[in-house]
């Protein structure tokens, strides 16, 4: 651990109404001040010494008065400093520094009876994450929360890219870029350019047992937290001594610094588990994407896709090209009639009669495949609750390690029954959902078992704390392209996710669909990509478990291209941002955490692009060859998406890669070291 | 030359009013079409199947009709490709790749009598240049143009650079960074950024006998070619055959790849001079800053700048620290009275009492330093080009070899004798200035002299052709913050000349100031960057003459920092941009023409960066001694502008620079091989 200077201000009272404490990020980078004001307390941000939060509010109001709001003095605050290089697990890259000055800040507040909040700052040079603590104290046990004060006063009208909160799903939309002042309530990330090219991410780590933070625009530049509530309108119900999750704050002076920051991760607990041999990231295919294009369905009948015979064919195709996991969905009892209405009708532990589990996990173990099981919830939780000790040991049981869990389900409409006994509905996002999600994890843990969760509540670096905790969706996925009837995911999509969604952690996206048209099935939707962008998808979304989502007859009919799917890994040493524009085009590379190889992918909206990018990532006086898959030079989303050329270079870490993507298109690359 | 494959489409008979061609650029990343729509002439731009320039009207009116505007037939067109590799006798780049498709059109107007006219595009795959031809035929020989009517009809309101065209002075304005429906008529290079994060600049090339183009907006996102007239309001007085400048297009992924692109300097003729070996790159001081910060005058008395004894301090100091030059600015008789107003009074063969030209320039031969004689017209162009001859003349039999001129004149207000003998009063802008700036570049040329023009026209590559005019003023530099009553140059400004301005040539923007605030002198004002930016404006502001404008006692009072300006080159082998965004931040390596050395300049506007830059430009396999000029860590242009920290670190092309910026903060580096 390095040593750190440790600049701390206290520059008191400077009125009698007003005190400051001042904390500087260890590369005097960034800095926090946090004031009094009238008792009130306030926050703000500087970075080079020019405001880039303004004073914004910090407090509660509580079910029961007296509130968290003013009336604060400063009790006592402590200041630390911290650097200290952790290793993970798997990732997107292996070792994380967590280097931060932390303030750690005692209030109190003269009402009758005397009541305590603490606030603990951490500053980093490119963000900053705070939390509340309400500390056991004499007056205050079990309480709720009506709303949480915290403010974000932004120092402009920045560009903002955003998904309103509140809607009928959980998070599967299109992203919006517009000035801040066009938002009304959104999810995080919200990720914002200034008008100098400074970009902002606001985010939380470590929700655990607290609701959703949304962010609501008060007028002007100011966000507020705007938790989701319960049922009953009360934001959070707790006791002390209680924590907060860490609002956090990433800046950056380029797009790329967003995604090779890691506040996020680093503001998260240490892994729980004492073992992490059995957590392993690896590629799928599954009975999935068919049912997507209406060959199959997940209910009974003549097209029921999980049959013993079928999942023995995906079994046999991953084993012939090396993959790593199948995911069977549609196994179980439930998926006749409206599911989605009534999650209360599946049994986790009662295959479908035509789905033979024993035969199929045997056939797998035989194969050396591990199967993916599958727990569709409906978000009928109640019903997944009661069954869930017995359904995770019915997959231990037959070896089963990899879940993916799936909450369909709209709006506010997840049923719980209250503490007077009465069935309400809450949302997705609220605490009781929290809970629940965070509940499956942990249970999860104790098995060994693995997690893939659809439909989730929103990552914020959980996977630190526990690693079972692999992939989410929580963003719009590529099964839109199958039935949307807007016309699927615009080619800007996949370059707004990385700057946004990813942000808070990997995404299970379903990328690698080859048949991009699919006529037979579909005729008036598509995927609008080119196929070589299918590759590139690999490396810009970061997820541990990456899904080979087209059909095996796609691949099998398409083996050069589908020899990238099969190389490219899904953990890694070291990830490097070449260029980088939210919503335009980004090009990584990223380090194979099991050899010396390493792995790029670039990818464009519908513009096309023209590149020179240095490949000094690559090991200086090492040479590798490129197996470089491109666009054709007449490939176009639109009207040519599956024009691909695949060439080999032999290159060096003072190579120059000509990158030139169609419009809508991609490049992806292999560089193999070979001397 | 490589071969290049040329695709030509001739799309013919769409309807019967309408007739298309088509030209793509060599790696097949822009298109042009030409089309006639009942019988007028169009142009658009696809970039990789996009339209981003829409259909754009061609033509002229003419003072006496028929008219090139309407009635046109294709009566011939033929192609070409074109693939040079030329080699710059000085520059930002020796060598520049030279790579195109064209088109040549020949219209005819069946008017009577039939009028002809010729479009020749030319299509790079960066950008595109088209001029106009009007060939010798029966019915015109002299005419007069009152309006061309090209237009840059763009695919949105993009977000604009720009300055105004027609205001009180020539180009010394603050740019202006608004949507593009916010401007009316601006002067040109006009840079624009998309909203998907494309980068477009239009401009000329090669303007030679015609006026300067200004951009006026017509409505939506349309731009027309709006010409400087002349007094009597015609905008061009010519004969046949005449050919105009080329309209350039240049259009990129990055605003990097705007600087790095030479499409301009293309499209102008090859050298004309048989002889370079006299035209030499190089710094120098002179007697200048003094007169700004008023320590001293132009005009004779007390302060006289460009006595004797000061010249040969300057002269001293340059031989001491190996400056090449230095400028004597003040020397001759007229710069007492009201000179600004009335130019006729200056004598450019006759020094002032106290300046003895002779023994300076002996001095100075002695101790192996350039005289870099001074012209100021104050716009006195009738005065001037009388005196023309005899004053190259003079300086000639001195010895000089450089001289600046200068033509500090406000508005419309150049004097010229027209046709019927009175005295009209012309823009600084119009043919008849932009004949008189070519003149005096043909007349030097003759003589060996090469050229520094402030309050010049606007550079358009003239360079190529002309080697002698090495670099010119043409924007806000840096002695306004000497006077500027406004605060002079914000820090911003340099951040944006670089993708402006700069793109149409080389500019002498005085850097070097290291005495920023100079209290005694002008209290009220001050330079607006830290010490270090100082540094890396020679680099990021490319100029084959660069001043290092500052006191010799402010070098002598600081001579670690000074010591970059005495090593850094003026001449480049290669320039390499290594992050860019307009108006934010800029950094730009160089490499020596004449050593192995590197060099590196980065600058970032009111905001501090940070930014991490691999060094993959320095040779695979060689080791650098890295001579590091930054911003100390409590730098700030504002509070704190002289805090700078020098330090040498060892480096390779694997080696990554932390480069921190303070606000208004700079960095330059010197990469001198050492193995």
């Amino acid at each position: 651990m390095r040593l750190i200077i440790f600049i701390f201000v206290l520059l008191t009272l400077q009125n009698v109404c007003s005190q400051t404490l001042t904390v500087t990020s260890p590369g005097n980078i960034l800095s926090l001040k946090f004031e009094l004001k009238e008792g009130g307390a306030y926050y703000s941000i500087y970075r080079f010494g020019n405001e880039i939060i303004k004073p914004s509010r910090l407090g509660f109001i509580l079910k029961t008065s007296p509130n968290f709001d003013d009336g604060f003095s400063i009790k006592n605050s402590k200041t630390n400093s911290f650097d200290e290089t952790w290793t993970q697990p798997w990732g997107e890259v292996k070792d994380i520094r967590n280097n931060y000055n932390e303030i750690f800040i005692e209030l109190e507040k003269y009402s009758s009876p005397i009541r305590l909040m603490n606030l603990v700052f951490r500053v980093y040079d490119c963000g900053i994450g705070y939390r509340y603590e309400i500390p056991e104290q004499a007056a205050l046990s079990d309480f709720e929360i009506m709303d949480e004060l915290s403010e974000f006063n932004l120092s402009g009208n920045h560009s903002a890219w955003w998904i309103g909160a509140y809607q009928w799903n959980r998070y599967e939309y299109l992203y919006k870029n517009t000035p801040l002042q066009k938002l009304d309530t959104v999810h995080t990330p919200l990720t914002m350019e200034t008008k100098d090219g400074i970009f902002l991410s606001i985010h939380e780590a470590a929700l655990t047992d607290y609701p959703s933070m949304t962010l609501k625009r008060t007028g002007g530049n100011n966000l507020k937290a705007d938790l989701v509530p319960w049922s009953d309108g009360v934001r959070v119900k707790t006791s002390t001594p209680m924590k907060t999750p860490w609002r956090t704050i990433q800046i950056a002076d380029t797009p790329g610094d967003l995604i090779t920051d890691y506040l996020i991760l680093n503001l998260n607990e240490p892994n729980k588990l004492d073992d992490v041999s059995w957590i392993k990231p690896g590629k799928y295919v599954g009975i999935w994407w068919e049912m997507h294009l209406g060959k199959a369905t997940w209910g009974s009948g003549e097209r029921h896709g999980a049959t013993t015979e079928n999942a023995k064919k995906y079994i046999d195709f991953a084993a012939k090209y090396d993959l790593d996991g199948v995911l069977i969905e549609g196994w179980n009892i439930g998926w006749d009639g409206d599911w989605g209405a009534n999650g209360d009708i599946f049994n986790f532990t009662k295959p479908y009669p035509d789905f033979d589990i024993n035969e199929v996990t045997l056939y797998a173990k035989e194969k050396r495949v591990k199967i993916i099981g599958h727990h569709e919830t409906g978000g009928g939780i109640l019903n997944y609750e009661k069954q869930l000790p017995a359904a995770l040991d019915y997959y231990t049981e037959l070896g089963i390690n990899v879940i993916k869990t799936g909450y369909v389900n709209h709006g506010q409409n997840i049923k719980r029954v209250d503490e007077k006994g009465e069935t309400v509905k809450e949302w997705h996002h609220g605490q009781y959902m929290v809970r629940h999600y965070r509940k499956v994890v942990e249970e999860a843990a104790k098995r060994k078992i693995m997690l893939d969760v659809h439909e989730p509540i929103k990552p914020t670096g959980i996977r630190r704390t526990y690693p079972n905790m692999m992939t989410r969706e929580g963003a719009r996925g590529q099964e839109f392209d199958a039935w949307d009837p807007n016309g699927g995911n615009p080619p800007e999509h996949t370059l707004i996710l990385p700057f946004t969604r990813l942000l808070g952690g990997p995404m299970d996206f379903t990328p690698g669909i080859f048949n991009l048209t699919f006529n037979n099935e579909k005729p008036g939707n598509r995927v609008n990509t080119t196929l070589a962008k299918q590759l590139a998808h690999y490396i810009i979304i970061y997820s541990p478990l990456h899904m080979a989502a087209d059909l095996p007859e796609n691949y099998e009919a398409n083996l050069k291209p589908f020899k990238f799917i099969i190389d490219v890994p899904t953990d890694w040493q070291e990830t490097v941002v070449l260029n980088a524009s939210i919503g335009n085009y980004l090009t990584i590379a990223r380090k194979d955490r099991n050899s010396e190889d390493w792995f790029l992918g670039s990818a464009t909206d519908e513009h096309g692009r023209t590149f020179n990018v240095p490949l000094n990532f690559l090991t200086a006086g090492k040479k590798y060859l490129a197996e470089i898959y491109k666009d054709g030079e007449d490939a176009d989303w639109q009207t040519n998406p599956y024009s691909i050329e695949i060439v080999e270079e032999e290159v060096t870490g003072s190579s120059i890669l000509k990158i030139r993507l169609a419009p809508g298109g991609g490049m992806a690359v292999k560089f193999k070291l070979v001397d």
